[in-house]
C-alpha cells in the first residue's frame, strides 16, 4: 500500500497550500543599514542660540504665537529644522551628518507628526543624501516611514526607516534613533 | 512565387515597427488596488469640535487671519489634515484609517493644490502606511499622485493614486475618492 | 616556461580583485534625461502681479511680516510656488510647463534650503507629472535631489535631479536648472 499513502501526503501538502492560515509574509533583508541618531532643539523664545529647529506655522487658535503651543497635542504645529545626526545618542558627539526639512504635529487628540526631511552627509564615511517621508504616530514605541529615494553614496536606494523617541525633554529636546534599512541598493 | 510575398509581409512588418505612429504605450496592471475616501473638515474659525483640518500658513496679503481666505483661489494657503478614511462615500461610516499630512493651493488663477500625506492603516484588515506626494490640480475631473513607499502591509510598495474630489461643499469640507493603484508589490 | 607566467598573470588578477581600492564605483546611465529650467519670483510686497511665489510661514523671530527676511540665511522661511518652466534659460520663453510646490529655507549659516514639489505637463511635448523632493544646499554649484516618482509620460519613473542655481537676482529672482535623469523608466 505504497501509493495511497504518497496521495496522503500529497492532498495533506494540497490542503496546507490552500489554506490562507499557512500563508507567510515574505521576510526581506536590508542590502545595507545604519544607525543614526538626530538631535532636536526647538527655538522657545529664549535659546536662539542653541535651537535647531523653529516653529513656522500655526493654527489660527495660536495666534500668532509661535513659541508657546495653545493647545495639548499641538495640531498644525509646523517646524523647520537643521539638526545634527550624530553615531552614538550622546548630544555632544561630533556630528556626522544634518536631519534637514520639516515635521508637524497633525492629531487633536495624540500627540502625532508627520515627516519630510533628509539626511546629508559629507565626510569620508558617507557622501550624499537619504530622502524621507512618512507619519510618525510618535506615541508608539517603534514607527515606520518611508526612505524614497536618496543621491551620491545613496543612489536611487529605497528603504525603510525604523524611528524611536530616544529622549524627550521639557517641550525643547528630543532626539530620535533613526535605523535606516535599505531594501534597494543600487 | 512563394518567397517574394514572404519578403513582402516581412517588409511591411520592419516598416510598422519602424513608424512611431505603430508604437503603443505599454499597458500596466496594479498587483494590488484600492478606493478608499478621505474627509475633510476645515476649520472656519466655528467649527472647532468637528474640524480635521486647519490652515497654519498664509502669504502676507491674509493679514494673518487664517480662517478666511484673501483671495479667490486660496495661493500659499497651506494646512495640515488628520482626515478619517472610509471604504464609501459616507462622511458616517466607520473609518478605516487616517489620512494625514498637509495640502497647499498653489495657484494664483485656478483651484490648484499639492499633497504630502500618509493613509495610516491600524485595523484587522491593513496595518500599515502608504506615503503619497504629488499635484493636485483639483478642476480636473481626475488627477495621479505618485505613491512613493509604504510600510506594513504596504512595505517598499510603490504606485499611482488617481484623485477624484467626491463633494464640495460651502468651503468647508471636501471629500476625495482615491484609487491606489500599487504597480511595484513586495 | 611558458605555463608558470600565465600563472604570475592571474595571481596578480587575483590580487587587483581582491585589493579594495581597486573596487569601482558602478555607473548607470540615465534610460530618459530632460534639462528643464524653473523661474521663481517671490512676493515682496509690491510684485503682486508678476509674483510666481509668496512666503507662507516664518519663525517668530519675522514678527509676522512675511515680505522681508528677519535674518540673512533666512532660517524657517517657507515658500509655495507655482513656476513656469522653460526649455532654455530665457524668463520669457513660452513656458512647457509649471513648476507647483514648496521650498523652506532650514539653515541659520549658509543658504540652505528643502524642496518639495512637482513639475507638471500638458503640451503636445509632454503629459504627466514629476515629483521631487531633497535637501537644496544651494551654496554648492550643483546639487542632487531625488525623483520620488511620475505619473501620465512619467509614470512610476524614479530617478535624480541635478539642480544648479543658473541666476540669483535682488532677493526677488532665482531661476534654476534641472536636469532631470530618470534610471528608471517604465
Amino acid at each position: 500500500m505504497k501509493l495511497p499513502s504518497t496521495f496522503v501526503i500529497f492532498f495533506i501538502f494540497l490542503f496546507f497550500l490552500a489554506s490562507p492560515s499557512y500563508s507567510v509574509k515574505k521576510q526581506y533583508y536590508p542590502c545595507k543599514d545604519f544607525v543614526f541618531y538626530f538631535h532636536d532643539v526647538l527655538y522657545n523664545g529664549k535659546n536662539a542660540a542653541n535651537a535647531t529647529s523653529a516653529i513656522v506655522g500655526a493654527p489660527q487658535w495660536g495666534n500668532g504665537n509661535l513659541t508657546v503651543f495653545a493647545d495639548a497635542f499641538r495640531f498644525g504645529y509646523t517646524a523647520i529644522f537643521d539638526d545634527p545626526i550624530t553615531l552614538d545618542n550622546n548630544f555632544h558627539s561630533t556630528p556626522v551628518g544634518r536631519a534637514q526639512g520639516m515635521y508637524f504635529y497633525d492629531s487633536k487628540k495624540i500627540f502625532n507628526a508627520w515627516l519630510g526631511f533628509s539626511f546629508v552627509f559629507n565626510s569620508t564615511e558617507h557622501k550624499g543624501t537619504i530622502n524621507f517621508i512618512g507619519a510618525d504616530p510618535t506615541t508608539e514605541k517603534s514607527r515606520d516611514i518611508s526612505v524614497v529615494g536618496g543621491t551620491g553614496d545613496f543612489f536611487m536606494h529605497r528603504g525603510i526607516a525604523t524611528i524611536m523617541t530616544d529622549s524627550y525633554e521639557d517641550d525643547v529636546y528630543f532626539r530620535l534613533r533613526v535605523h535606516v534599512k535599505f531594501y534597494e541598493c543600487w
